[in-house]
């Protein structure tokens, strides 16, 4: 056996407990009964700590050295980039903390769920201040002499820093928030849905639209969960939904959403399975396989016509006479409290205040008692209303409790990848529209597996992007789709020239 | 912290990651797709190794020579002694053994599912050989000087031996085919159910049964698998049933089984959670559970009368006019192939034939290759037909597949420490009967609860039974209880004298 084999066959079985927490995780979300948390959180801060035991084994870097000795090709360099790179993080991370870490952030989800439940702020807070005095000391062990967020954004994001996103997004803002006032100025009427639209249907269609992305369900399950999300790699990916009985919509694109998650994860080239290749990149990227599927597919004229035919077939009257009403209805801008249910225009506005409040409490500028009002002073400031209940504003959000600071800014990242690969899937695929009126997203979600998904981690995640869509990204192309898009549904072009 | 509270800290966490294991496993059974199963058995198979290398950590042993020192109680003798077993057993047993057998064994499942649907004993035979190989292997290390059965029957009934389960079975075996005979000669014509009984409603009235039993719901999960069974401890015990739309006593008996094995998972003191007094203390008597449950319980008179007005109030006519007919088909004594549907007289003939296969399989006297004869001659020799199919012979058990041998004699262990547990159960609650007619199991529940249940590993298999039943436990409660009800109802008495 060479260094090469020895230190694969070890980090297979590290990715391997890792997908078993995973899958604990899963459960606790989706199927475990509610008075199994408290040994979950065992279970999850047993598997860390074994985990980080795996990965900080002394021989670990030996067989780096010998392994970069031989190294021969590009895969086997990025795996043992990514490899370097987690044992060199495990290694300046105290295994007690990490561990204290995985049990407080598990007990705290279920604290989380009940307070938002309950609009109890006050009930969240003490497991919060528990959560962020925990990550800030995970921040400063990673950091070193750097910035302690940035140590964290790297989990999510590797390569990019607090400060470059900070940039990107000031670069945004200013178009964005004049969009937004253009078409909220508009007089222009978007209807809505109305109509009931029971549980079991919307879960047959939710299903029908998860198999027209091409969702494998021989190599996957579709259940509900409080907060939707994607969980697993390579032949077990399983993503959750929200059923609302009066908004089908809330169902559909979270749906599109996560089968978007999905696809990376189900394409990735099976050699990797079980490596560090084996799984998206960043979250960044993965983020823009979503939105891509959710926004610039899901909600484009073409598709949106053919999901109007099978939302009549299933439910009948809908609300909407036609497919153009709605298009416009499943684009319509709209105020609202909820970054998940929020328009493409809103969206990263959301994101933004998130950005900023997570790196003040990293930083230590802002606390935890401080939080609420914060959020609800940013929040009146950029959106022009105030937040009503808590469970509209700080409470709104699962990551927080899960010890997830420095994971908000990728979606925002992800939004400006999604239409970086968007322009140059177009120009690629000049059949897409007809395709996609016909409910086959299939020359698009091709595309992007070959592209995209099948690469896994192979390259970081600018690189992938530049690749991929043909140059380094900025946020120009995600502003010129949205400008033209919005511009021309509220007739507000003429106000942004 | 003195030597004990190390060696508990350090079991803990043991304890965790095998609770974690079998959340897997679960999964595996439950919700898994297909297509994740060789990545299943990648993290099994990690787990497995990960949990042998913490049991044969070598501050074990300076532990546990410390603890034993400090032991003040039954409760710390008692832990300690588990926890020598384990580690003592785990240091015979090389650690790349383990990790495979979990590896093979878990791929073994889904082939064994797919053959038997498949009816196919071929394609089961490979994988088969290998479990076999592997578990013979795992034996011979385990046995040392002494016989490898036992090794592996130590697992599942420990401080029982395969020759003391032979003469147990050799004194059973001569009644329970004088009364099989008797029944079977009797002209006494037992009714079958009728008509066709609807999965949600199946699922809706197992649920109640569960409740009338004393499952917790908030601690646990009904679910539905090929082969019904019980996972987990305390406060997340996951237990499953099969529906089948004509045969819905299937379902029903199942449910009350499982919920036996469950009551006494979520009914052990919870200061013993995640120790080794925190599960049941052996096979026999979570069977002496479940069996107590389903048979003296579930099947008696009075909780029949009941069930007969839940099922007409559900389903309506079910062929058969009134209590005393749904009694006696809830206990008809009829031919069949398969275990779990077989009568309680017959049953314990089932264990008899798998008890003496296994144990040739592992002593080397039967190869693989002639299982399906060696079955198909015994199975015509005990039951006067021949089996019909695999799925029906020896395909239709999951066990050997995933390496359970020494699994099956403690079926029937139960059976007879569960007749033992009734009689004294009998004397100390005489109104038993007229509580299981209002479909009120609780005064039984309760008093097993006391006597048994809540006390998890505290006392071996043997002694627990003997304090609870009053006595040492033998084979007579069993063949008297069996041949007064069976010999009641089917009007064979006389035939018995």
């Amino acid at each position: 056996m060479t260094a090469h084999d020895d230190l694969m066959n070890h980090w297979r079985r590290i990715e391997a407990l890792s997908a078993a927490s995973g899958l604990l995780a899963w459960d606790q979300e989706v199927t475990m009964p509610r008075a199994g948390a408290p040994q979950r959180a065992e279970e999850l801060g047993a598997l860390a700590e074994v985990i980080h035991r795996e990965r900080t084994d002394p021989r670990v870097a030996d067989w780096l050295d010998g392994a970069t000795a031989e190294a021969r090709d590009d895969v086997a360099r990025a795996q043992l980039r990514h490899i370097r790179r987690q044992h060199e993080r495990a290694a300046r991370l105290p295994g007690q903390l990490a561990a204290e870490i995985a049990r407080v952030t598990s007990r705290a989800q279920g604290i989380w769920a009940a307070a938002r439940e309950a609009d109890d702020v006050a009930a969240f807070l003490p497991v919060l201040g528990d959560v962020v005095r925990l990550k800030r000391a995970e921040a400063a062990a990673l950091a070193g002499d750097g910035s302690p967020y940035d140590a964290l954004l790297e989990d999510f994001e590797p390569e990019t820093t607090g400060d470059q996103i900070a940039a990107l997004f000031a670069g945004m803002r200013p178009r964005l928030t004049r969009l937004r006032d253009a078409i909220l100025g508009s007089d222009r009427n978007i209807p809505t849905l109305a109509g009931r639209f029971a549980e079991d249907a919307q879960m047959a269609l939710g299903q029908e639209v998860a198999r027209a992305f091409g969702f494998d369900f021989a190599a996957g399950r579709l259940d509900v969960s409080v907060h939707p999300f994607t969980s697993g790699s390579g032949r077990d990916v399983r993503i959750t939904t929200r059923i609302d009985p009066e908004d089908p919509l809330g169902n559909l694109y979270a749906v599109i959403h996560e089968t978007g998650h999905a696809a990376y994860e189900q394409a990735i080239d099976p050699a990797y399975a079980l490596t560090p290749l084996g799984k998206g990149v960043s979250m960044g990227v993965h983020e823009s396989q979503s939105r891509l599927y959710e926004n610039q597919l899901g909600r484009s004229r073409g598709f949106a016509a053919w999901l109007f035919d099978r939302m009549t077939a299933r439910f009948g009257d809908i609300g909407v006479a036609d497919a153009a009403g709605f298009f416009a209805a499943v684009n319509r801008v709209h105020p609202g409290f909820i970054r998940t249910e929020a328009d493409e225009v809103q969206y990263n506005l959301h994101i933004m205040l998130r950005f900023d409040l997570e790196r003040a409490l990293i930083a230590g500028d802002l606390a935890v008692g401080d939080l609420e009002a914060a959020w609800n002073d940013r929040f009146a400031a950029d959106f022009g209303y105030a937040v009503d209940r808590p469970r509209n504003g700080m409470l709104q959000d699962v990551h927080w409790s899960v010890g997830l600071f420095g994971y908000f800014p990728t979606y925002a990242l992800g939004n400006v990848y999604a239409a970086c690969l968007m322009e140059r899937l177009r120009r690629d695929i000049p059949e897409l529209d007809a395709s996609l009126a016909a409910g086959d997203p299939s020359p698009a979600t091709a595309w992007l597996h070959r592209a995209v998904q099948c690469h896994g981690g192979l390259y970081p995640p600018r690189e992938m992007i530049a690749r991929a869509a043909g140059g380094t990204p900025t946020a120009a192309p995600l502003l010129r789709y949205l400008e033209a898009k919005f511009g021309a549904l509220y007739d507000v072009t003429g106000a942004l020239a």
